[in-house]
């Protein structure tokens, strides 16, 4: 793979990592989750660990550096949400 | 490349793509695009940019499928973010 592919790969696994953190940071001062979607969240997060497992299988540093990364993200954004629908959102 | 990892691949990028569907549905139908947030969605957008390009470099089916699909997906509800910053969200 070209260099410039592998940095084109980076990049976009940059942001679109990090395109996740306002979402994060925005969920967890606002204590709310209201606007996100659980059935989306869900299914979400198990895309991303196969693409976690496609990155490894496939040995692409931006597939894994991107997907794992945005794996974590997501979980803080699935466990806040799971928590508000099952026990009741903060007041 | 084996086809289980062809196959990985293109569930996750089933999965991902389609993980925001219900979030665009959810915003078309309230119109109100309050919980997106527009830096988020532009660098979203951007990144899916640049693995869509990934894609097509390394000629990696699962990937080039995923971005050109959820890159529609992202550009409908930046779009419809920017109109409610631009001109204000409906009443």
């Amino acid at each position: 793979m070209s260099s410039l592919l592998e940095l084109t790969g980076l990049i976009a696994a940059g942001l679109t990592t990090f395109a996740f953190l306002p979402q994060v940071v925005q969920t967890w001062r606002s204590r709310s989750t209201e606007g996100l979607n659980l059935p989306m969240l869900a299914v979400l997060a198990s895309g991303i660990v196969l693409w976690t497992i496609y990155g490894f299988g496939t040995g692409q540093l931006p597939v894994i550096l991107a997907n794992t990364v945005t794996l974590c993200l997501v979980a803080i954004l699935l466990g806040m949400k799971l928590r508000d629908t099952l026990f009741g959102a903060r007041a």
